[in-house]
């Protein structure tokens, strides 16, 4: 159950809720969100939860008061049944318009990146990604430049004006990452790093949040939902690609992970397919896949130089092949009733 | 290494062709083709098998001579690099066109059967699927009508022109079944029953072979080149949903299976998103994510009455729903310029 | 629900039981048990069945009637609680003493089976494995010796005493491989080849059934239950390693189904150390394993020139180091409580 | 390969060998280790790397030069063929005695910590574990009582000598989690949490690795190289079970873990059946399997009121099944040569 109080809820009105709530035998847990306070209702039976809707209606401050069936709640389609649309810098997801954040893995050099921009922004792309700090499997891989990246990355911003998406991996860096990043992407290994969604939870930048590639997708759920009840609402899910038997590809694109997020929550959900498949030439029929299945956009590798690249070269499109595919996703995306 | 002799090839000719290989330190193997024979040359290194091209090009008989890297030969797009269409009683499948196969997942009765046969063609179906015999998990499960189910399935034909898809289990059926149906279907829990596999290759129906729900894609062209190496060619490949850890489905639809599979083989893909879901909820969310990804058909589960079906009610669609999903799919089709 | 008729029920007492069934709306399913009829009763819920427990107690030739909670139910440990112990040409298997089959993958020549056979019965083998007919991934490679291998097997049985284990691929085939083999193994492939199981479920021999590497342990169960339900009751179930994204090894060994088959099934659990893990140098560690977690036998493939092996050489054990490993499992085994 | 300086290297004897390898066409990459440098080189290929063996030998200060094949480098057998035995606070693992560590899942007051303490001492418990920093799946679950819980620990450790194992989460807490623990536990979650691996990494104290539930063999030992890189070569792994199809239990644990990180590595390998298995009932086979395969040490939940603990209660052993199953895990140990 979860109680929400009134934008203008007085503090006091918040904690006789709350004392409330202690008197009849359960926990409360207080999201301490930005404009207004929700409480969640926690421990005990379900059943005798149904019980209390009235009563708490009847509380002064009380604005509603919501059964929610799923371990998750703020994050729950029955907590809130529209789809979430997310502003980034102006750039809008989870709305009517597919958003494509195109890009190279790791961010190389200024001349690099700023080329990358230039050319993923003349294919349309609506967002700038690249890595500088790298969470690599082996401690002797290219590690990321670092902040050195980061002001790479917002050269390439100014002078495109794309929006920009950099993963963060430590909590340390959040704040330092914060300053130049416009949406905090957390990898996927560090999809149930805790104190990392939490930290990210007290920021007010849209998170981009990976799933784990050996996570079930109620516990991508639980993620999102340790950031949302820090506050910040603005999380955006993201699959790309599952650990199974298959060897044939990288990872399994796991497509039926859209239908099912979109049925038990209301964030929006984008599908990086360049890992998923792990195979540049897998990712075009795999895009046009997501789109046609109701993703609300695509993270893309785009290297001008994919042999070379220091990180992730098999999965990168060349400039050319990614136009010729934004091209094709347009036509795709008009045929689910979308627009890019 | 595979040598094709000419189809006017003398038996002298073949032998002279198998006494060089072995002579050579290899050992053949004859595909018993209708047309024309195959000797597929195994053993030994790739690499000295690279210099005999041109050796055996000289032979009597022989048309052609190719090297394939891959463990499955005739089954590969190196052997045979043009997309292979196979026709139906008349739909073909494999080409630009998408064939839709729909129906309910048992046959119960004379009256459902042709009540949904009706239904799926009126909405656009090219084939109706639907199973007498039935592989169940439990003994105690409804098993399927049998030959009488086969005499209905021939009955909605004759009303509707719709050619039909039915599975054969047992070497021993498949003569009867063959009298009945027109593609023969090997079931996901029989993809490694060689000897069902071996039998259904020495008949020339088309066979639809359902992909192991634990099995490699490359296992699953493994069972296609024992059906083919016995001469029949005809052969649809069926993605349906592997295993995982995810649990939110029954099963995990494997969409890179689809460029993976039209990467390495000349074969037609189908999917079938209602096993692969096991959810009707999701089934047009991942049908539109077929057809965008490039599958050449779907297998559809239909059912006038889900909640009282015997088998597979709920991820059967309602006739209504089914409707509805190709009117949408027939665009997505456009959209990656395929028609329905 | 489970209905056990005494051993000298009358057809007409059956019937009236039956007649009963349907007429309080349930589905009989009968047993064709060679000493007793069993009927299961299907359908409905199983609330409503609880209260008939006594009902059906009054019918005349009624000997016992069990609520199964399983969807398996001759197989679960309710219906029969004591461990079944299987009698194999005098080896038992199931009881205090821990069985080893031991054996080649492929039956190559009579002068490889007798010669393994002999070495592996000085080391303490109880049983001889090796295929005659073998279920092979690729058309082209070795597919067996076939009823000459048979022989080849028989003959060493006759020179060492050992009953032979050996695979049935094919319904066509039970009546003949009957004839040779103590023991008829259903391979991992065809675990669910439910023609073949009721086949297999019509003859008196004890049945190997190998799990298949994609399957949960509930459908080991259920086509236990297949084969019980045709009136054999004689089924080892074997663990022999599923397929997970772990790539180290050829499968994973899951050594959680010696403890939950045990707490679930009254049968004999035996592990296949060889195809578990892939790789004669893990094959020690897990069999030692094995035997320390419960199971009840162990299959282990053995060759005399494992580099020359026609099938499975990898994880092939040489007989030197099968008679060394016989040995330091007697010790694991003694310190279970257990004897081999 | 790998340049192993003299622990008395001067810096410009290092640097010159530094410039040599980038002279030559590759990458240093310097271990920051405590007693010795270690440079790995990097890049390039390994062919040409074995010609390169004697002419670093002639180097000032190398001490020696390894080729090693695997992608770790600093875990790998091939560079410490011996096993490596960690001391903790006198406790050793990885040698001829078995270790187990038992105890609650979360620390939840003075008083439960102390007599549990008491009891798995007195059972023959060899470390005491508890969690105060819990990673929870839910946001509104039990957190853990954090610095209060320490003192709780360090309190018990006071009482029994029994040193002691505690997770650490976030980089922030590593120095005060350090001041109480003798072990830092890595959680599965965290298992590719670069930061945190780096971080202590540049602790002096043994680390307790736990496999993440999706994560390859080969991705555990680049997580361990992760620590040993930054001077920390006390690194224990642990298998804790994997995500697989299978649903009957929590985790599918993967025994064939232990032969091949044995094979691979030098590092101490340790189980954790509670999670592997995820229910009391299956843990004491798991365990005697787990020592009988080899592993050095177990993990084990225990908590004295299983029903109420605040997390993992289904998974723990009463005090009296654990005090019965050690007696039985002295019986397996001694039947593979080791002691408890």
């Amino acid at each position: 159950m979860i109680i929400i109080m009134q934008t203008d809820a007085k503090p006091d009105e918040v904690q006789s809720v709350e004392e409330e709530i202690r008197r009849i035998g359960f926990r409360p847990f207080i999201n301490p969100g930005v404009e207004r306070k929700v409480i969640a209702v926690l421990g005990g039976l379900d059943a005798k939860k149904a019980d209390l809707v009235e009563h708490f209606y009847s509380f002064p401050g009380v604005e509603r008061v919501d059964l929610i069936s799923h371990l998750w709640k703020l994050a729950s389609r029955e907590y809130h049944p529209a789809d979430t649309v997310i502003d980034i810098s102006g750039v809008k997801i989870g709305g009517n318009r597919i958003a494509v954040a195109a890009g190279p893995c790791s961010i190389e050099s200024e001349a690099q990146i700023v080329e990358i921009a230039h050319s993923v922004k003349a294919s349309g792309a609506h967002m700038l990604r690249g890595g500088a700090f790298k969470p690599r499997t082996s401690p002797y891989a290219f590690q990321g430049l670092g902040e050195e990246g980061l002001k790479f990355l917002v050269k390439a911003r100014e002078e495109t004006g794309l929006p920009v998406v950099t993963e963060v991996m430590d909590t340390g860096d959040v704040d330092l990452i914060s300053k130049y990043a416009d949406v905090l992407q957390i990898g996927a290994r560090n999809m149930q790093n805790y104190s990392l969604l939490k930290r990210v939870g007290a920021t007010t930048h849209p998170i981009l949040l990976k799933r784990g590639p050996g996570c079930k997708l109620r516990d991508l759920l639980m993620s999102a939902e340790y950031i949302i009840a820090e506050g910040n609402c603005n999380v955006i899910l993201c699959e790309r690609g599952i650990t199974t038997f298959e060897d044939s590809t990288r990872n399994t694109t796991d497509i039926n992970a859209v239908p099912v997020l979109k049925h038990w929550t209301h964030l929006p959900v984008v599908m990086d397919p360049s890992h998923a498949t792990g195979d540049w030439r897998y990712v075009e029929s795999v895009s046009k896949a997501s789109i046609a299945s109701g993703a609300d956009g695509l993270l893309l590798e785009v290297h001008n130089d994919p042999k070379r690249a220091l990180s992730d070269g098999p999965q990168s499109l060349r400039p050319e092949k990614f136009d010729a595919l934004m091209k094709q996703l347009a036509r795709v995306a008009q045929a689910v009733d979308r627009v890019m």
